[in-house]
């Protein structure tokens, strides 16, 4: 019996519906799967606690999460009384980088039951791997003068090491998917980093004769996501094109409240962290009708990441059931609140046993 | 009797087809129009001049372009042959820099005859307003070290002056429109230039009381370009964002072979530049089936800066009739070559007559 340890953080908005709807379905998965066990410890970080603290996390709130296996959050933010920037580098850039999650991808792909707004809704099934732990997400830069003479600087950094290392994740796990690649690129505007950013990929896809490869600017490239999406296999990208590249493969599919996302330690010396692609959105906060789909979703990608695939697909399987039998929520055209999607997916998987 | 003295740098690939293409549209309209009259002045500035003489223009070139009341470009790049990085910076970036051409500007609107990838086509009608002088595309930055300690640094470059002046040009046009103005931020993950621009916008809306503003980050904003395009009026953005958005206008439109641009010198003491949203797609030129419809819609935009905004509106619906009528290249579903579309079009406004 394997019993997996896992932070959870709600976080803000309806993070505190999804995340106990996603916890309540993997309990029920651990119910019915003989061999899966979890034990789940909650932290109330969030925007709340930071106009309690002055701080989103404890000091040690780092130390904390360092023991568990998984951290499995739900949406940082709340604007209107914390600016996003102190919000979000205080907890989930914050865990991002000290974790060394330099990794963050995110599925888009057709799926059942939900509409698109794309008229032709071929069967693309693409992923993003977004370079996770530096790019334009960097905190180097500034401010000078006031008045009409201002200026804000703001440092993009590109490593060698840490674009090697997306782009060597985007090739092994096109080999485990089509063989295909895609490089997001920018080298014809943005003059130092992204022809660097495609000297790396030249470099890198010479270890991986077997995967075919192609580039576009960021530009045509988030056309394409739009006009042929089924082109795409693995798209990789810097932090910022894979930030846009992921919601608008989140839009293509009909959504972003489906949208899961992982933020992979490679390495193995920290945990990793799963979190949907969608943010607090306190306007339907309270509610009851939150789309629990990308939390369950992303619950989901932390099996696949625990090894436990199989189970995992079932469940995916099962999400896309329950949305096409019309058990959804009112974001995607339905009338079920968070709970009765919830039950739905728990019955399903019940019947698994 | 006005006469427009331009000057003209078809460029590379299909901008030799393009580029002719509009202006036998702009020579008949003259021909219709008692009161127009256009002087063209060809520059042969592209990747063969660079090829032969280590350069995209004269050294002068930029001098000899200062006398003419605009420019009307097709496109640059023949990235086979020449970098991208190269080939844009020697002309298009360096036109748009020395002729302090500070605003880049976009439609996207329903196309007539166009059949979008969306479902559904509601009536979308907005205009991207880019800052076309600094943000993300400097030239400051570089590399160091070798191997896998290499690094490479960019600066995103924001002053309030040029932020403002964008600003500023978007507001006035949105009250010349519908009164909206959303500005595009990244200000949750870009941590000092964004929040930045979040200020700026802030500030600058104050001096706009009658005009309605909303701001989304870029991610977010994306796909709502996919979603619900209808909700935008005039979008604000820093360069790289616009790029990014102009293309995404384009795609939903139902075709990047249509979308033009103008590059506005705002204080009129240099030439403007028009030139279309696509690129120069060496695969297709040369077979004489180029859509000629974004470099004519330019034409028109050229048309608009000169104050001639009549007649531009009446070259726009006849591009509409002529494209819903199925006069259309392959690109957009439709057997005609660049020649007949052009024709086509000539035809109606002799009509006009
Ligand atoms: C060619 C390239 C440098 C350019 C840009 O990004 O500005 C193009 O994409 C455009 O939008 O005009
Ligand atoms: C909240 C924000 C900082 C974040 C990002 O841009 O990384 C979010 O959009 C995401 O994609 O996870």
């Amino acid at each position: 019996m394997k019993t997996y340890e896992i932070a959870v953080i709600p976080g803000d908005g309806i993070g505190n519906e999804v995340v106990p709807a996603a916890l309540q379905v993997l309990r029920t998965l651990a119910d019915v799967h003989g061999g899966l066990n979890f034990k789940f410890t909650s932290f109330p970080w969030n925007c709340d606690y930071y106009m309690a603290n002055g701080k989103m996390m404890p000091d040690d709130g780092i130390d904390i999460l360092k023991g568990f296996q998984a951290v499995f959050l739900g949406a940082i933010g709340d604007p209107k009384r914390v600016p996003d920037h102190i919000s979000l580098w205080g907890l989930l850039i914050k865990i991002r980088r000290e974790f060394e999650q330099s990794i963050n991808i995110r599925p888009a792909a057709y799926f059942k039951g939900l509409e698109s707004p794309l008229k032709h809704t071929k069967n693309f099934d693409l992923m993003v791997v977004r370079e996770n732990s530096e790019g334009e997400y960097s905190e180097i830069g500034g401010r000078i003068h006031k008045g009409e003479d201002q200026l804000a600087i703001q440092n993009a950094i590109f490593s060698r090491r840490a674009t090697e290392r997306a782009m060597d994740y985007a090739f092994k796990l096109a080999q485990s998917r089509r063989g295909h690649v895609t490089s997001a690129t920018k080298s014809n505007g943005i003059v130092h980093t992204m022809p660097f950013w495609d000297e790396v990929f030249e470099d890198v896809s010479k270890k991986y004769p077997d995967v075919q490869t192609a580039a576009y600017h960021i530009d045509a490239l988030s056309a394409f996501f739009v006009t042929r999406p089924e082109i795409f296999d693995v798209v990789v990208s810097s932090n910022l094109f894979g930030d846009i590249l992921s919601e608008l493969g989140a839009a293509i599919m009909g959504s972003i409240g489906i949208a899961p996302a992982a933020n992979i330690n490679t390495k193995g010396n920290y945990p990793s962290m799963f979190e949907p692609v969608h943010g607090s959105a306190p306007d339907i906060y309270g509610r009851g009708i939150a789309n629990p789909i990308a939390q369950i979703w992303t619950a989901k990608m932390m099996l696949d990441h625990f090894g436990d695939t199989d189970i995992a697909q079932k469940l995916l399987d099962i999400l896309q059931d329950v949305t096409a039998e019309g058990v959804k929520t009112p974001d995607i055209g339905g009338r079920a609140t968070t709970q009765e999607v919830t039950e739905a997916i728990c019955n399903k998987l019940k019947d698994l046993a």
